[in-house]
């Protein structure tokens, strides 16, 4: 699927839905590796948080450490770039690997708001009593999260309706062919 | 399609998934009401961000008064509560009339990042030197938008896939009860 995909393209949409601006850019790039040493207690937290969410438990079940070691080393790309087209299309291939495991899609905005939960009490931390960069942080953080999220779901959408449509077709036993005639010939 | 949900359940599940707990509650009926004067900025700066996405413009065009109007009254629902049943129903009915007007489900999460995009700087502002409520006040917030988006996209997830439905039955002449027929026989 990735092939068709105009990544450049996507990056400017990503950026213009959540907002993610060359200011947010500069800030995670001059304040982002200060991050990088609590992402895996980041991490472990947001983990402990889907422990409680029955409807994630089968994708858990079994293969806890790897997905911590995935997940950090995704989060450290979160926060060190370079923001390009090369990072859209890595977001993107992340919402599909979700989409492939079958993955619920409301995960993927629980995990961005999680993930964000656990962060904050750490900004508050590194920058006590430096409110104007806690600020900056907090917003160029909404932003890169929001951006990786619209990423993600982006995946799902054009995933779920391909996978909803197979499933129509096998339902019926319509093939591919026969509903694409019948597409083109119908007027909506 | 609003009196065959159980809001009690969707109240919880919103909590579960969004992290939205007792202490963001707290915080916000504490705090909230200080941010009241500033949500007509953060709506105008919200709008003009919308402004620059041209997916966005047919929605906005003549309109765009009274849809600041609404969304100053809804913010302040968000920020005010009571954050019970009828919170979950108002949120997951904000999101059906998104639905019905057919705003693509993408502007729901960029709403939701933009709104805490211009919220930051208010409260970095309401908060200066205190750092300890400005961490609590992001993570209530945080929580809160998560909250509201987890409960819109769920209206969005069981109408688009109904819409899905009902379009491949046009295309293919089939009538619901063959297609239920079909689907009670079907082996996945």
């Amino acid at each position: 699927m990735s092939e068709t995909i105009d990544f450049d393209a996507l990056f400017q949409h990503g950026r213009l839905y959540s907002g993610f601006d060359s200011e947010d850019e500069q800030t995670l790039k001059a304040e982002g590796g200060k991050l990088l040493p609590h992402l895996q207690s980041v991490t472990d937290q947001f983990y402990a948080a889907l422990a409680h969410i029955p409807d994630a438990q089968p994708f858990l079940e079994g293969r806890l450490e790897a997905l911590k070691k995935t997940h950090v080393a995704w989060l450290q790309t979160v926060f060190s770039g370079p923001y390009d087209a090369n990072f859209a299309a890595h977001m993107h291939k992340v919402g599909e690997v979700h989409v492939q495991v079958k993955l619920p899609v409301e995960f993927m905005a629980c995990g961005m708001i999680q993930i964000s939960r656990y962060l904050i009490p750490v900004l508050a931390q590194v920058y006590a009593g430096d409110s104007d960069t806690l600020a900056r942080m907090m917003k160029a953080i909404n932003a890169v999260t929001g951006f990786c999220l619209i990423l993600m779901q982006e995946s799902y959408q054009s995933s779920l309706l391909a996978q909803e449509l197979e499933k129509f077709m096998s339902i019926t036993g319509i093939s591919r062919a026969l509903f694409n005639n019948l597409a083109a010939a119908y007027k909506d």
